[in-house]
């Protein structure tokens, strides 16, 4: 069985839950799926720095350019995040002719045409499971299963930290502003939360569906965008006595022949698919003019889930190369 | 393009949705997948019978022989139903090269073994989405996007109707009987149900899944069975009565080290995941070490759902061929 060398770029959660799948589920991939993966190099800011895991002596770097350059790399997995430096390391590590494994939804949505355009230049494959719903399948799905289907319509909640928000104002009657410092101290929300309760990130991961769905080009700008910072309690209560909920939906459409995507709170009534989808939970209905309504449910985010979508990424390549 | 040559072997419910999807999603599917698709032929018992869809002018064919002999078919599609003539047909097909689509859980719980031999030993590929829960891909994502985890735990509703003669004796208050005969009414229940209410056509799907998800030999004898014809009214309402419903549950776990696989009527909480699955729905909780639990929801059966799997199957092989 041929090793398949693989380098992380970034060790922060994303990067640490895929290093935790490939030391311990290691051996049952080799087995059940016939591939063997080593992670050669990751690539940090600072090597010094104490982590969650025990690394092997000299696998730390802080070069870039000696990954790239490495011709016994097979496959090199983006988990920096942000726009740059991920944004040039994908694209040259297409251009030196790496397979692309990335989770990151902001640079795809902002400048997937790109880099979409340099994988099919040098004919590498770029895989991004990761970057929609962690470990939800939802791109493979859009990707193969559905290909039978012209799609009509996706609806999602695809911000765990927001769902999480409005699960806890819903529950038990917060506010906004203490749900979300709630969430901050449970590492459900960052220090600065925007891009989730701004609804940004949910419109990223949209674009990326729709991209899937429809073909179309990805254009985050494009998209209808409200987060739930105007949600009141007031709101709430008023959905709750009618059975509803309020829920932040991103959503997918052909309405009178042209797409209208749109990221914004809505009151759906709680037999709805989607009103069960509590906390940090996220879920996908996509509706195909055979299949019908189907709905992927899951845990959205976390270091293992997302790692798991991650690590589905580096096998498919991992049998394309060996 | 390629033009992709596919038979179909039966032309019932599964064969009709086939033939629907592929005639109105085929340029669809030309453009999207890049694979071109042409049902060569279709073998039918009587090719005098009334159809639903219109066929060209000599497609039909009751000679199984002329299809495996044509070299021109690169893709078989086993749609008949049933042990015989189905597992006959599949395995002559793999060993004269073609590739085998089937939608067929009963061949493949009972003679598994011998057809995945078949295929491995021509170097041919089964695939076979269909045969369990029509169109959600729950097999697609234990083959690929599952990969990275060691599966825990598959739990589902698995059979469409005797889920819907337990959701209309807990919404209705109708005995067994009566729900039965509503289902037959509406087409969800076929003249002789007892595949479906003693369980066994459940066991057959959560064979194939256990065979995925562990590695299991399939082997549906093993499987302790149990279907809802003993489940009374009075079951019913105490569960209700304690915020509880009655679900036939197919379910795979290691206990002590040992597989434990069973399809049993279990009283489950309104707030399982798998509570708010109704009518002929069927769903998949599985839970991964990486991924925590995933749930798949959607319709298991029916003419355009279980075509869209079969479909999809046929597009996976079409872009190995072409």
């Amino acid at each position: 069985m041929k090793k398949v060398r693989v380098a992380l770029l970034g060790l922060g959660t994303v990067g640490t839950g895929t290093w935790k799948i490939l030391r311990d589920n290691g051996p049952m991939i080799e087995e059940k799926a016939g591939c063997c993966l080593e992670v050669a190099r990751v690539l940090v800011k600072n090597p010094e720095k104490k982590r969650a895991v025990e690394l092997p002596e000299g696998i730390l770097t802080t070069d870039f350019e000696s990954i790239v350059a490495d011709p016994s790399i097979d496959i090199i997995v983006e988990v920096i995040g942000g726009i740059e430096p991920a944004r040039d390391y994908i694209i040259r590590a297409l251009q030196a002719g790496k397979q692309v494994v990335t989770a990151n939804k902001a640079v795809l949505a902002q400048h997937g045409s790109d880099i979409f355009a340099a994988a099919d230049a040098q004919r590498r494959t770029i895989k991004y499971e990761a970057s929609v719903c962690g470990g939800i399948p939802i791109i493979s799905a859009l990707q193969q299963s559905l290909l039978s289907n012209a799609i009509l319509e996706i609806t999602g909640i695809l911000n765990g930290t927001t769902n999480y928000i409005l699960t806890r104002m819903t529950e038990s009657g917060k506010d906004f502003d203490t749900a979300l410092k709630e969430a901050q101290g449970l590492g459900y929300a960052e220090a600065d939360p925007a891009a989730d309760v701004m609804g940004v990130d949910a419109a990223n991961k949209l674009a990326i569906l729709a991209y899937l769905a429809f073909g179309l080009k990805l254009d985050v700008k494009s998209i209808q965008t409200e987060g739930i910072t105007g949600v009141t309690q007031r709101d709430i209560a008023a959905a709750r006595e009618a059975d509803f909920c309020i829920k932040l939906l991103a959503s997918a459409k052909k309405i009178n022949g042209t797409y209208r995507l749109k990221v914004c709170p809505e009151v759906i009534p709680l037999n709805h698919p989607l009103a069960g989808v509590s906390g940090v939970n996220n879920a996908v209905l996509v509706k195909g003019n055979a299949v019908n309504e189907l709905m992927f449910y899951g845990q959205g985010a976390g270091e293992m889930p997302t790692g798991s979508a991650v690590v589905s990424d580096i096998i498919a390549l991992a049998l394309q190369v060996a």
